[in-house]
């Protein structure tokens, strides 16, 4: 059954588009009154991930009511180092923490690759978004990249160094990839299961992907990041590894349609590198704090820049929480109206 | 008088050395024990800053302990916004806070450019140290730029993202402007007392360059960073701006002698674009956490990049300070060791 807007398909496929399409990071939940209403019903962020009503309902408050050009389902990457046996708990305004974190090679061995029906909630979620969108927009379904997932359940948590998982691919190497290994393996099972239960595009998110020098970027994060890319070969693939200009080049080789761009990077560079990729991204997001008509210029002006290549507008990073609504319809706005050919 | 070893001073203008110089960010305090004893004794932070006798105690702690070819005066870039009007506290294990923040034109209004008098404590400190390292190696003085001391201002502390800072860009540049320009006086104002007092090379600390967009680095950081360049002409600078990777190119028209490189920097790509420039840094702090073979491995690999390059040895960022001073001394000695021609 095809679907009726399958802008973001077709340009994540380098098909030309009628006009840009738009969606936003973090755009299910963190900005919407309705998304805070049935949040306000819950125990809490992991009783509204983990039940597939919930998920869904937020999922598709952002087509509704911003009416983006895609839905991505509302989970938090963290499924998967709980579903390998480290639990995590989400602490209001502070984020994660894993009460027990990974400390030695008995740690890992105590770690399983997790069987992905460890997390049928996600894929029930997916089916039950799917079929209340009703075909209206693709669902993207997502996993972290593997050196971010290791960097929580190393770290425990967010830091501002994240030294302790760096400094364990100095002093442990073996064991990091072991660990890796099975993250990566994970992530597949998982992903493979959100496309069969309905995902129509696939985004890997790897966050801490800016705190490695390019060496130990190579080794440790795109070598798996580029498994999971080619185990993927049903639906289209974006990557997006937030700071890690150093390696654009080599993204140039990872088997995915899509690559996504913070706003640190400049757009005319990232097409000279990336001539096959569709680029996603990178309006600043804290250019929503400007006035509308503030909004529609930077919105202009970060499309010229991608003009001539694929594109999938989006933010440079996901929506910041005290971003006004209406701020954002401006800018989902200003991609439809400036980007119509 | 001249300088028993100047071997920073000479690399900084470019001059061929015997081997290559190395200090390291943060060494005063941090890692060594003997620090700690002096700051025990002490009420807080601020009393060892403030005291030029403790200060000049700290500053010279590396040079007996760890043999490093400069000394950096002990200091806080964070005096500058106190000198202004607005005071801080350093929470222990935190870092700083500010009770009171910048959040309108008003507040603007309320600070002043600082009369460098008001520093004398730092002069003090600076010309006492002098005196006691006897010529034995050059004193760095410092400054944090003025995009790093604003951010601070307006958010009162650090911030993962630092939208507060960055939004003020967009809603109100004029502002952001006019407080720039009362920091960039004020820092200016303080170096030349810091050089007047006896600092033989002054080093420019961007810590949060690399939050911005491009467009606006280059507008509301470098704009100013020039400035303070411009302005100082009696010793060597160095401008050190962490993930301002897209403004290297920008970074070539400084009137600076050397740029600072973090770890996520490809040497041969600075050398490339910073043809005139000596180049500082650039291990990954974490590599210390390595075996002292592997140390000695990274600390070769990373001099062989900076080869045909003027170049004086750091790490990346500050030094961490879980790092074993045993480690730090087989940093400095292998770039002894591997550097000498």
């Amino acid at each position: 059954m095809s679907l009726k807007n399958d802008l973001l398909l077709r340009a994540a496929k380098g098909e030309s588009t009628e006009r840009t399409p738009v969606w936003l990071m973090r755009q299910a939940g963190r900005i919407l009154p309705e998304y805070r209403a049935v949040r306000g019903k819950l125990s809490g962020f992991k009783e509204l991930v983990e039940t597939p009503e919930f998920a869904a309902e937020v999922t598709i408050q952002p087509v509704d009511i911003l009416d983006v050009d895609a839905a991505i389902i509302f989970s938090d990457i963290l499924v998967i180092p709980e579903a390998m046996g480290l639990a995590y708990e989400m602490v209001e305004k502070k984020g994660p923490h894993f009460p027990k974190t990974v400390t030695s090679s008995n740690d890992i061995d105590s770690l399983k690759v997790a069987d992905p029906s460890e997390l049928n909630y996600v894929y029930e979620a997916i089916k039950l978004t799917k079929s209340e969108l009703d075909r209206r927009v693709p669902l993207i379904g997502f996993a972290g990249a593997p050196w971010t997932i290791f960097s929580y359940m190393i770290e425990g948590g967010g830091s501002k160094t994240f030294s302790k998982a760096r400094g364990m691919l100095y002093t442990n190497p073996s064991d990091a990839h072991r660990l890796l290994d099975m993250i990566t393996d994970t992530t597949i099972g998982y992903l493979k299961n959100q496309i069969a239960a309905g995902a129509d595009l696939i985004q890997v998110f790897d966050s801490w992907a800016g705190v490695l020098p390019p060496n130990h970027y190579s080794e440790f994060s795109l070598k798996y990041i580029s498994k999971i890319c080619d185990a993927i070969d049903e639906v289209p693939i974006t990557v997006f590894a937030k700071g890690a200009w150093f390696a654009l080049e080599e993204m140039n080789d990872l088997s995915c349609n899509t690559v996504g761009l913070d706003w640190n990077m400049n757009p005319n560079k990232a097409k000279e590198v990336l001539k096959s990729k569709t680029l996603q991204g990178n309006l600043d997001p804290c250019a929503l704090y400007g006035s509308f008509s503030e909004i529609e210029e930077e919105t202009k002006r970060m499309l010229s820049q991608f003009e001539n290549h694929s594109h999938i507008a989006n933010l440079g990073h996901g929506v910041y929480p005290d971003t006004d609504p209406e701020k954002v319809k401006c800018f989902i706005n200003s991609v439809r109206e400036f980007s119509s050919r």
